[in-house]
């Protein structure tokens, strides 16, 4: 199963289309500017919509939403926790994922660590791949979801 | 397994009763009244009581420990991260969970990400209903476990 | 498998040595020092040095990069999600933990919810002690990782 995802971070100016937001940083930070040091300390919060294909502007199969943080100072890295929801006639239930995202490597795995609805106890690996990603306010995951049976 | 746990957020005059508090915030909000827009961008940490029917004021037989993310402008909505921690003569040892709650809705599933003690090696599905909400102080929440064998 | 990890909590004056930072905290406590009331609230992110004995100085062999937060106001009580991310000869991957940690307590276990590369699907229990705490500056963490097969 591949999807994508589109993240836009609210910078102050962009509050109508903005899908998630700086909701903590650390005492050099702010809420409206990602923070120098390789962003070191900010925990975003998001709802991104997820489509099938990479355009920002296909119609939604569900929604991505948890929070990222970037945790470390000499180079960009994150870590996830999220939920992939989907209410579709297609897709009914979640996925829900979590791990470290070193996000300059081309492709990073994180964990799908349980699901719901038609992914009830999914277990798998999820690759994650940086499909884009312009200036500090918006960037697209490309997402291959492998799920294995218990 | 059904428990329920009991909620109260700090909103600045309860510190004494305050079972939980905000700690992250979008720039727009603050630590102690939950923002407009569904909250959005509100981090809550909470040490709630767990207890075996819906009276607030029954002996806990556990807590309830983590964080919940309302995650989305246009709904009320969440991400959970969170643990039951036992230690009674019933249930020594804890659950841990994470998942999207839709809040709205009057079930939602999330999942069991693994457990200790007594639930060692634990996987399964959890539903939550909203039992009680009072103002923006107070919730309840009925919990249904259901673990699995792996 | 046993590890120990060393966390360096930034105080406004160690910028150059910290390995983590107060990024949330509720209303009366700030981001420079852990509150009062067993610092409940306090919202830390870290990316932590792994070594195979307990001395800080080691060449690490990996980093535990995720969050805590301190989630209890009458006892050090602490919620964890982070992943320990190898990338050396010996081991390729990521393991990816979450529970309730109550840091008193002489051992305290919490869940392996997944792995990637050469942890790929991992599942287990993962014992913590704390191995040197110096004041509110540097706590040392021995971590006992058992794997199982699904």
């Amino acid at each position: 199963m591949v999807f994508y995802f589109h993240d836009i971070i609210y910078n102050g100016h962009n509050a109508k289309n903005a899908t998630s937001a700086i909701v903590g940083s650390p005492q050099w930070g702010n809420k409206t500017i990602l923070t120098g040091q390789n962003h070191f300390g900010d925990l975003v919060v998001f709802d991104d919509p997820i489509t099938l294909d990479n355009n920002l502007h296909s119609k939604p199969v569900g929604r991505a939403q948890g929070f990222y943080i970037y945790d470390k100072k000499d180079i960009f890295t994150a870590w996830l926790g999220f939920s992939f929801v989907f209410n579709s006639t297609q897709h009914k239930g979640s996925i829900n994922f979590a791990g470290a995202d070193p996000l300059m490597n081309k492709t990073r795995d994180i964990s799908v660590i349980g699901g719901t609805g038609d992914f009830s106890m999914a277990r798998g690996v999820a690759t994650l791949m940086t499909d884009a990603f312009e200036g500090e306010v918006y960037f697209r995951l490309r997402t291959d979801i492998n799920l294995y049976e218990c």
